[in-house]
């Protein structure tokens, strides 16, 4: 999408801002980046390593910035959503965090909720920090739009341009659906890897046994055991409800296993591989939803919330609409 | 390590048989390939695909090979490994099975004991099949053999060269102690990303949903989920033991990160993710144990074996000789 450059504000400067800022530089979007940090360690290196072009207060982006994106960890979000959005007249703010119910509810009666944004790219790595910020970390993954009839419609075409000039696709969701799947699909797969990590460090092994036997599976499985605490503590606090269902659920999942083969019953056994097995066709590329304009998809459905511990699964709540 | 051509049996041409004939006619080590597998299928698609040369039974392998490589799921191993065994005389067998102490102790009191090489390459994808195969599998990978002790010396030299010959690094192994690091290592991640695609599939989601919300960490973590039951239901039966002591310890970490969600504890949280997050020190690449001839390690322990159900951790038993 061509568009006049913006000038950007990105708050945070971890892996993702500054991943953000790189490819923003170079697919045009951006023709400046003012960035900020609570660590100044991390607003130097961002400055020195060319990703920011100058170091301005979140509360002071919206007087120099068309666009401002909150890229901390999802516990800072509300609050510095709130001092950007309380300043803003025609600016637009988005943040890129994996849990989105919690901030839209502290948001809900923000006489400028119409300038923010609400969206998640899937995106990411084990790593953070500036010194972890890649290129094309964003190119050709999805970046996910909740409660889009909450934003004003200039705004919304703000931000799905600034995604679509990083060449990924949007789709819009409701931010409880989100917040759902994102509980089940990746919160819980980080749980599970920093389950299996501790598991194999407790229970033996010296270094070279570990390097010796962890073959492509294993660092496959595990690699996500390195994401730091500082991001996935808040998540999990935040999205709790959701994730207790996916762990409640991968338990009982594992003590299948565990019965099966405690019991050699292999007929079982085979029977729970057999059904994990079609995961894979979920995964298959020529999956990926189809783009802008298909018309596929069912609209996102508002305000579903409520106490339920057991959401329906969503294929009965209707969730994604491509765009 | 150069060395004359040897005529190779390979007695199962899936993913790993055929990678392996591949990688050994690459390397030269291999001048050809007798082939066989119980599923004429793969037998032909060898053949045409140029794998093998010709189709052997594995009992007339040892009249026109010089190695004959067990390359079938580890049920099928003990019964191939003592046809080809029975016949042998200064032929060398060996096997790539991921579960080693149940074939060792089928194997105890065989005449020809000496000339098989008890061997397992840490290689293989979540394919299965001929058509899956792919060059360069086994490249700067580690292969184990267990119980060097109990081989000819010249039986070792063949089998360690033929792995050499695919720049692979030999690190040498008690059976026992094998079968308890691998069934926490690579055999426990596997029911982890089993558990955790079963889940996903129960809980939610459409195709779209799952399409839309899985990014990087969930597709890297469930990736091997997609492995085949043919070739996992009997490692798990045959390791049974080790994978349950596993299973619990992984159960019992996976409980931790709910309790600690459940209640808000982010300081138990944080401490959980820290103690995880150092799991990444091991994979590093300069942990990588050091090459043949550096002195490091502890000789391999024999017959630690007997009823415990906890086996000692690892750096408490002394487990790799590196070659």
């Amino acid at each position: 999408m061509k568009r006049e450059k913006n000038i950007i504000g990105i708050a945070g400067l971890g892996l993702m801002g500054c991943s953000l800022a790189i490819s923003l530089k170079k697919s045009g979007f951006a023709a400046k980046i003012m960035g900020w940090d609570i660590n100044p360690t991390h607003s130097s290196a961002a400055i020195s390593l060319g990703y920011a072009d100058a170091i301005v207060h979140p509360a002071n982006m919206p007087q120099c910035c068309d666009l401002i994106v909150i890229a901390v960890p999802v516990n800072h979000i509300p609050d510095l959503l709130k001092q950007v959005l309380d300043r803003c007249t025609n600016q637009v703010v988005t943040d890129l965090g994996s849990a989105k119910h919690e901030i839209e509810y502290l948001l809900e009666n923000h006489p400028n909720r119409s300038r923010y944004v609400a969206s998640h790219p899937m995106a990411g790595t084990e790593k953070s920090g500036p010194d972890a910020a890649i290129p094309n970390l964003f190119t050709h993954k999805t970046a996910i739009i909740c409660n889009k009839e909450k934003s004003d419609s200039d705004a919304l075409t703000l931000v799905s341009g600034m995604y679509k000039s990083l060449e990924m696709q949007i789709v819009y969701m409701d931010s409880e659906s989100h917040d759902y799947g994102c509980g089940l699909i990746s919160h819980l797969s980080h749980v599970c890897a920093y389950a299996l990590a501790l598991s194999v460090l407790e229970k033996s092994v010296d270094k070279e046994t570990i390097s010796v036997l962890a073959g492509g599976g294993f660092k496959s499985t595990v690699r996500i055991a390195a994401s730091s605490p500082d991001m996935w503590v808040p998540i999990f606090m935040q999205n709790q409800k959701n994730l207790i269902a996916g762990i409640e659920t991968c338990i009982e999942k594992m003590c299948a296993f565990k019965n099966a083969i405690q019991s050699g019953n292999s007929e079982k056994c085979r029977e729970l591989i057999s059904s994990a097995n079609t995961i894979e066709d979920y995964l298959a590329p020529n999956n990926s939803p189809p783009m802008e304009g298909s018309g596929v998809g069912i609209p996102s459905l508002g305000g579903v919330g409520g106490g339920s511990t057991h959401p329906q699964p969503l294929q009965r709540r209707g969730v994604a609409q491509f765009s």
